[in-house]
């Protein structure tokens, strides 16, 4: 990725957890031991969404720090609040191997004697209070703006698109998950579009163009060139999720193939006649290294990866394409292309 | 409960839910679905946090429906979305023996041909995603509110107050369920007060306020009555949740003991000599209706409902007299008052 500038919102981040955990002192240890969680919880990620509002105010000329910095924050939080709920349906107590929420407040409970029965209500309530919590303030942030009533609306008009169509994608996600054949390629783009490069991109980069006065066309602009780089983003991850390192992915290799992710692989070989070897290793919940490897010759075979990864290039070529107006201040472009660039060339 | 019109309510959710529905059918029959049960979920209700709002904006004055109407919705939506995660908290399937949301997206999977685990799946992420979608649209519905930056603010703080005491509320109420003996009476109170009396009473109440223009100390007296009369409501509430003609509240005049739910009277049954008796029958999840029964008579012999009965109607007289001051329009007193009243003097 393009390297943009987010020390300011690491400091606003930190000085909102640390009013906030004065706050939660009233209310006991629990309470305060949440928002420690919360803040780790939003920690440590790589800022991918306050860039895109960063660079998107920045290259419509924007300068006042002050301005921009909350819209960068709300959106970080959403992705926040949006990965913390992710993990109470998919019953996940770690994320990249550390006990998130979920996991510490599991553990908590059992250091204050509750039974294992309680420790899961502890964990699903943490879980579900914090994501709300962090819900919350993305939605105060932007409602509490010091902009005028025209700019206020459309930012929260944004973030209002983010979480509802969103909530379309995280929904498809899990009833796709029913279908007994693989899903067909477009299916698999439009779920990620949804889920992902919606709140992830378009919104993000439009919320920065908007705060910074850029025509409606130029933000036009960017929506399409945001939604197509988050699906190369997301397909190139779904590929990285069962090929690439684990070591430096910071993903496991396993744990798609096990949960049947309908990715666009699967979607690739589900249209090939090999699909019949492959079915059965997708979503085997118990699937082992040495069967998963066996896995990944077949899809490699059937020209899975390939395929995923020229979809991932089209839709990154697309991206930048959309960018090719006179619109797009020169510099901001060249920022867009290089982190299109970098979405389709990672690990490699 | 005093009768406040809310019928400008009841057209404005249908209004929001058509033109959400509307919009989420873009998205596939699953999403309209959930859009469909997260209606069901906001019906039917009382609709007391927005007579509240209601009433304190009349009662001081205000006059603009077009204004106060949303606010009172906007508090609805987040008692909503309370409920939602609340039930995906305590893994509840139904509420007042009907299939909510959760209950609802699990035949839904069932009916799609998913397995049973995955059904399980799609109940915790439709809940999930409705309390979120409830819980946004609640923030945006102020922070689209047409009126002055100052007012804005005010309302916005409510609001995230209430959010931000429930989350220590809810918490407390889940953390507090592990611990050995039962709570004090004033530890019963406080997370009562957290958990309900403030998003309930204190904040839509002093939203209406706010927006009618009272004085700070006015909205103080009602923030205080408030969070009295919410106590108030919650013991008496207690009290019917196992002495109550199920028939008349809709409630399981067992779920609160099997739960071992801690109430006023768990309270004060735990200060008696009686405890050690009633202990095995709290928190003892397949109690019987005959255990039901000798549980309630060994709470009566120890005075447990008169002593929680008292609590509450001195809690509802202290919030009475909370209003005896000139800042409060006499009309507005009369209806306080008389909800007050209502709060202990029910189904008897």
């Amino acid at each position: 990725m393009p390297e943009i500038a987010t020390a300011g919102v690491e400091t606003e981040l930190q000085r909102y957890f640390a009013a906030a955990r004065l706050r939660a002192s009233d209310y006991g240890e629990h309470y305060v031991a949440l928002w420690d969680c919360l803040e780790q919880a939003s920690t440590g990620g790589k800022r991918v969404r306050p860039a895109m509002v960063l660079a998107a105010y920045a290259g419509f000329g924007g300068r006042d720090l002050s301005l921009v910095t909350p819209v960068a924050v709300s959106f970080e939080l959403l992705h926040t609040a949006f990965l913390i709920h992710d993990d109470v349906i998919d019953r996940d107590l770690a994320r990249r191997g550390i006990a998130n929420i979920a996991g510490q407040f599991s553990d908590r409970a059992l250091a204050h004697g509750a039974a294992s029965g309680q420790a899961s209500a502890w964990a699903v309530t943490a879980a579900i209070l914090a994501g709300d919590l962090a819900l919350s303030e993305a939605h105060r942030i932007l409602a509490r703006l010091p902009v005028d009533t025209g700019r206020r609306i459309r930012l929260l008009d944004l973030l209002d698109r983010a979480v509802f169509v969103s909530a379309a994608g995280e929904l498809a996600d899990v009833t796709n998950a029913a279908r007994p054949h693989p899903l067909g390629v477009t299916e698999v783009i439009a779920t990620l579009e949804q889920k992902t490069a919606i709140y992830s991109f378009e919104a993000p980069l439009q919320a920065g163009a908007v705060l910074s006065g850029a025509t409606d066309t130029a933000i036009d602009v960017l929506g399409r060139y945001g939604r197509l780089v988050g699906v190369a983003f997301q397909i190139t991850d779904d590929i990285l999720g069962v090929f690439g390192d684990p070591a430096r992915t910071g993903k496991s290799a396993l744990a798609d193939l096990r949960e049947g992710k309908q990715t666009a692989l699967i979607a690739h070989a589900g249209s090939t006649i090999h699909w019949p070897a492959i079915a059965p290793f997708i979503g085997k919940t118990d699937l082992t290294e040495p069967e998963a490897e066996l896995a990944r010759g077949l899809l490699r075979d059937c020209g899975a990866p390939q395929a995923a990864d020229e979809l991932a290039r089209d839709h990154a070529a697309k991206a930048v394409e959309a960018l090719d107006t006179p619109l797009i201040p020169a510099e901001l472009r060249s920022t867009l292309t290089a982190l299109a660039d970098s979405a389709v060339n990672r690990f490699r």
